[in-house]
């Protein structure tokens, strides 16, 4: 079917096929008085009406009034936890009564908690509370997210894991990129042996993971206390040889991780915090992405944040994703991230408009297909009720979202578009 | 009409008719299974179904069914500017480029843009938008708003944005209980005589607001470089002469209107970043209530937060709000507000939905009728997609809210909940 959307204001983020840095994130290809002309789940036409109604399909298209609305891509949220069992509640009573990590953990909470929980429910359990959680993700605009396992730790679970990904899937609108992070934490009952928990990721889980084409990218959480260097290097390499991309929790509290993504040619290095200069250089020439991660330093009360500046100042292309987890950022709204973004780490909204979208689909690998309004590009779009770009990040705790179309089919909407 | 709605979990707030202060502000009034029976926009029975079943009435009502969700009463939003004619977005994106708040007035910003604006907007307008604006908060749970002047500041503009609230409110079911606040800022025809334009609000703007009967409440920014303790003072006497009920915006860069709110026996003081132990006392002696407004700290990237764990300590009755404004504050989502209160103040969940309920309804002088499920409060009422209280500060950047109930009538709803 093809469906002509006119009377809106375009984010285009039209340009190079190439995630964007520096100066170019403040590029954000507005075209006022818009239309985008869709065939099926495809853009074949964007920019001003007049071009856009010349096309020669644009006579047998359905009229879609967007109401003078500002319609911009889909929002792509390149790093998310969203396979849990249960939100962690105690944990977070618990902080807000001054209780230390460690006293939390001390008392069964932290990600031990979410693993114990996850590695007892079942898998059609999960799969169901995916498939709500990603209603969440499109009522807020996001038409695709990346999706990580990691709460499993075993071989079962972790495999689990991937499958109710695979099963929602099936059934939401929602685009899940499914990521195999096995190497999140060593298990309980591999304590002070990392590697051998490694080996029996990469021997038992990777091949089953492959098999079954369970995930997209492999990914490890390199830190001080977790996983060394070298260890998650072990893992990704193993990931990598067996055609998986590969993405890196990275120097959020240590150095290592970044340095390790550039080595690998991964396509993201997510976090941050405390990234250097040289291995910010690293990553410039190796093509990776810094993902940023500012909603989970919020919502811990934390002052500081990651070095979005220093990092576009570096020529480094930023994307920002939500970290969307039941630690430490539950928080399925991206419009509440760059809000964030703009108040706590000195982004433009242009920047925070082009890190959720064009860049964060480069993050994920999808840049071609995902992230622009342009000819040939999925028809993954979000019409907000503002007339300003800038209303998107400035209206905090708030969702504009009127309508969201994914792969050209109306998913969410508050409002009546027909005319 | 009579309406009863089952399978709730509620939290009632049940208790003495009274401000709520110290460990009592983590008394929730929780009732697991329970029932609300409704008699037009009446509470008339409220606790377990058993219990509330046998009401003589609760056989002629209609049945709604809450679905097992969290009952509680609609939050109220005790400090908001709702009427402004735009919001301030090149204020906010001169700011994410890191200039500071006195180059943004150099270049025409700041709040007098505010007043530029709303002196030049049609009254009409002003109703229009701040109706559009009631639906967003109504939308988020809110039932009840306090709504200030104070972008006029000459009499014919203060006149206007009072008449705009009573215009607005003839039309959208949120409650919104206006005040005067002509106190707001100096305006620049009187630079430098700041008691000439005090002398000009008593003498010509005072009387004609009471005649009409345009506010509740009056209120003025006692700060340094704003209004004195004595000029601020010299202000709302001759409101509280006239009738009205005292707010004061108080010690969020220094020392003075805690104290003058004490003196006075306001209703509130609000803000309170830097309140001295010495002025908490004097304010738990006069009954006035600590309206704290995170929201506008997170909103500017402060690390600085009010100190709520102080004022809970000292024993006086602290509520949360907005601080709904085009300048420091952009967010109507109570639950948002909820979020940071917990993540960067370290109230519980427990004290901030206290401090969003029965506290800010008795910060309003509106204790009686609002804020508590209990027989007799009016039936303003928010159904949350969740099971945990918890929940509600949790998922931040969210909106909860399933159904809204204003005096017994549903005006926003995103679920089904005829049986």
């Amino acid at each position: 079917m093809k469906q002509l959307l006119v009377n809106a204001d375009l984010l285009t983020f039209s340009g190079p096929d190439a995630p964007r840095s520096g100066p170019e994130m403040r590029s954000v290809g507005l075209v006022r008085g818009g239309a985008v002309l869709m065939d099926g789940d495809k853009i074949v036409s964007a920019g001003l009406r007049d071009l856009v109604q010349r096309h020669p399909d644009a006579g047998k298209a359905r009229i879609l009034d967007a109401g003078g609305r500002l319609l911009m891509p889909g929002f792509v949220d390149s790093h998310t936890h969203p396979v849990f069992a249960e939100p962690r509640l105690k944990d977070y009573a618990l902080r807000s009564q001054g209780r230390t990590y460690k006293e939390i953990a001390a008392e069964g909470g932290g990600i031990l908690s979410s693993v114990r929980a996850l590695r007892g429910a079942l898998g059609e359990d999960l799969a169901h509370a995916l498939f709500e959680r990603a209603r969440r993700f499109l009522e807020c605009g996001t038409t695709t997210i990346e999706a990580k396992s990691g709460y499993g730790l075993d071989a079962a679970s972790e495999l689990k894991t991937l499958r109710a990904i695979s099963a929602a899937s099936a059934a939401t609108p929602l685009e899940m990129l499914p990521t195999f992070l096995g190497a999140h934490a060593v298990p309980p009952e591999y304590a002070g042996r990392a590697k051998d928990y490694l080996k029996m990721l990469c021997g038992e889980v990777l091949p089953a993971v492959v098999r079954e084409g369970l995930a997209r990218f492999v990914d490890a959480f390199c830190e001080e206390g977790y996983f060394s260097e070298e260890e998650a290097e072990l893992f990704l390499r193993a990931g990598k040889e067996a055609g998986l991309g590969v993405r890196v929790h990275a120097d959020q509290f240590s150095r290592g991780g970044s340095r390790l993504a550039a080595r690998l040619g991964a396509l993201s290095a997510d976090h941050l915090d405390r990234v250097e200069d040289e291995d910010l250089r690293r990553m410039k020439e190796a093509g990776v992405v810094a993902v940023l991660l500012p909603g989970s330093n919020h919502f811990l009360g934390l002052c500081d944040f990651p070095p979005a500046r220093k990092i576009i100042d570096a020529g480094v292309p930023l994307a920002l994703a939500t970290d969307f987890n039941p630690g430490t950022c539950p928080c399925w709204n991206m419009q509440e991230i760059l809000s964030i973004a703009v108040s706590r780490m000195r982004m433009t909204p242009e920047e925070a408009l082009t890190a959720a979208t064009v860049n964060a689909a480069h993050a994920l690998g999808l840049g071609k297909t995902h992230g622009r309004l342009s000819p040939g590009m999925q028809a993954d779009m979000v019409l907000l009720d503002c007339e300003d770009l800038r209303e998107v990040p400035y209206w905090f705790g708030a969702n504009l979202a009127a309508a969201v179309f994914k792969r050209g089919a109306l998913v969410h909407s508050t409002t009546e578009l027909r005319i």
